[in-house]
């Protein structure tokens, strides 16, 4: 059987097909500028004799409808998908389940209400996959669809974790607490650490850190999420590419009141042009660190303030959990940048933190492995994610077939 | 001689007179309500046979200088003052210096200008600073005024701690970063914990904890702020009365967009309505207790939350250093409630941090003691703070009297 992972925006649409005997990718790619005069689709494939083949088009999809006749006909074409009825299921990414989902469920009209009710929370993202999910649903109706939740591993919060200190009416009628996000992210590294640590997740009490374009951190105790640095939305937290993180409230009041910015322009600022961009005008960590050894001094601020913040987390988390197996880096930056790791991890002997710099710089590394010295207590971990691969499984278990 | 310490509000002058010799207080009090059709003068004195008196009157206070003309009267009424001659500087609590000064500074022109540059960065602040300043140099020409920042000793922060991950204009142009506040109390809580532990502040690092109404971290390193809770304003950090500290800054956005808020509106709802206030209705700790020990659920909850951000920060902080002599709590809930102390430092023995219950809960303990288990290698300090003590001896240290 085979397993289609749909990732729908409000303007494209991301998809892979994984064989679900060995879970090997077959196909990938994206509908890009749904609605535009000038659409653009991208497949990539696996051929029969193992090499990888892509083609890519230009040409107008108007509608979500059209963009997923598309990706069906380049998987068709291109052999990888003979016919939809292989498809044991559709996983559609979603980004906010609210309070209403800790696990992935089959689609059916309730979820999509269930989902369709905290647009107001994700109003950038859950329109996008509703419309994905409701274009599946029509043109696949003997394919389950199943929802994957971004927010759903860390459901297990207590409310002393997610609850702001703000009025208590703004949760309980507008439901604004933390959330979290990149949830499947830290449940999947999160389960290959504890094979690579030789134990039952259950057992494991970890820190887990995506760092991506977007980052977060999660506190993982016992195999239960109890904390995460993503809140509300995806803004709080760690020093984004592009956003901020964590920032004195009142300075979108100075912003708003001084500045005479409004709402929009006060969102784009603090989750667009802000995070590393703000600080040294690039976004990509690569450039920066290039930008940083050539005495650039924004540049070398821009890793400053991220380390600075990354530590800060890996304390505060340590402190929540009291004791510690693994410490875990994922994410572009987290898989690739050894001195991003190195840096957050410096001086943290005391809390049984240690890297072993060979092991952390080797240049020829890929693939889950160990940073630290033996001395560390806590085993620092490079677990590259595969959130698409986690979404096809979860959702492969979801319609009881795994 | 003598040294009168000020802290002018906008419609209220709070002070406090001590004598150099021995730095005991011998009177306090304030006018309140100025500008408003009834003023209040409360006036608190030394006798001299050692006991206390008090006076409180009820009359009109138009304006800051005949507010302070009322607090003269009274010092010289109950003798504690006989001629402003007496005294050798009057100390004026400042809460926001901006980037200017990283010490207290004899008030000239100059100085004046510098206060009244960073009032858009204090705005509810350091207008009522200013006029209380402004009249005390004034009618007491010959007597020094000193300004006491809040912000000066968090000055040596790096801009790694203080800079906020925004656009770099924002910083450049309008000066918004991590400022700290509190920072009077946690110099001199700090210098205090060092003589408990025998050591010169400059060989110790700490992390002192100020919780009272406002509440604030700061990370000590051989003696010198390297970061603190507070930021740009003193809403960000740790759960407050009524301030909401951390939360994620999307919130604002939501508020703004969703529920039709104007700035003002937000600014209230959580600098006022927040915070311990927001969670369960009370910001008074005391009550909230009794109230969570009689099973009131939103009284435990805002225990539960205030904990786990003091958790949070007790172990950024303790990353952020490496090691740590000495945890200090101070203010009216670090000096009184055993529970918050017994709690925040609940399952940090990796860090070194282990409370003796007994030393902890003495009912009758007053004043600077240890209330750590002799196996933790952090010595947990209760210190009383006194910023008015702290402004004084600053102030006379400043005109080169000490």
């Amino acid at each position: 059987m085979k397993v289609l992972v749909l990732n729908s925006g409000s303007s494209s649409i991301k998809y892979q097909l994984f064989r679900s005997e060995d879970w090997e990718s077959i196909a990938n790619g994206m509908v890009a500028r749904i609605g535009e005069p000038e659409g653009e689709v991208k497949h990539n494939w696996l051929t029969p004799d193992g090499s990888q083949d892509a083609t890519q088009e230009t040409r107008a999809i108007p509608t979500h409808a059209q963009g997923i006749d598309n990706i069906v006909a380049c998987l068709r074409d291109s052999g990888a998908l003979a016919d939809v009825s292989e498809l044991a299921a559709i996983g559609h990414r979603v980004v906010h389940g609210g309070p209403h989902f800790n696990k992935p469920v089959i689609v059916d009209d309730a979820v999509v209400e269930a989902i369709r009710d905290v647009v107001p929370l994700a109003p950038l993202h859950n329109p996008g996959h509703l419309a994905g999910i409701e274009v599946a649903r029509q043109l696949f109706p003997k394919v389950p669809s199943v929802a994957v939740f971004d927010t759903a591993f860390h459901q297990t919060m207590a409310p002393t974790a997610y609850r702001y200190a703000i009025p208590e009416h703004l949760y309980t009628e507008h439901r604004i607490r933390r959330y979290g996000f990149h949830g499947t992210s830290h449940f999947y590294v999160a389960k290959r650490a504890a094979t690579v640590l030789g134990k039952p997740l259950s057992q494991c009490n970890m820190i887990t850190l995506h760092l991506g374009n977007g980052a977060s951190a999660a506190a993982i105790r016992a195999g239960a999420c109890v904390d995460t640095s993503m809140g509300l939305t995806p803004l709080e937290g760690l020093v984004m590419g592009t956003r901020s993180g964590d920032i004195d409230p009142a300075v979108l009041i100075f912003l708003w009141k001084n500045l005479g910015l409004d709402a929009d322009q006060v969102d784009r600022l603090l989750n667009r042009e802000s995070g590393l961009l703000g600080i040294c005008g690039v976004n990509d960590m690569r450039e920066i660190d290039r930008l940083a050894a050539e005495g650039n001094e924004p540049a070398e601020l821009a890793i400053g303030v991220t380390v600075h913040r990354l530590k800060k987390y890996i304390g505060a988390y340590y402190a929540e959990l009291g004791r510690v197996d693994a410490l875990v880096f994922t994410g572009g930056i987290g898989e690739n940048s050894a001195k991003i790791r190195a840096r957050a991890c410096g001086g943290l002997q005391r809390l049984g933190i240690l890297i072993d710099d060979a092991a952390n710089e080797a240049t020829d590394a890929r693939g889950e492995r160990c940073v630290s010295a033996d001395a560390g207590e806590v085993k620092v971990l490079v677990i590259p994610t595969n959130e698409e691969l986690e979404i096809a499984q979860q959702a492969m278990t979801a319609v009881g077939l795994q």
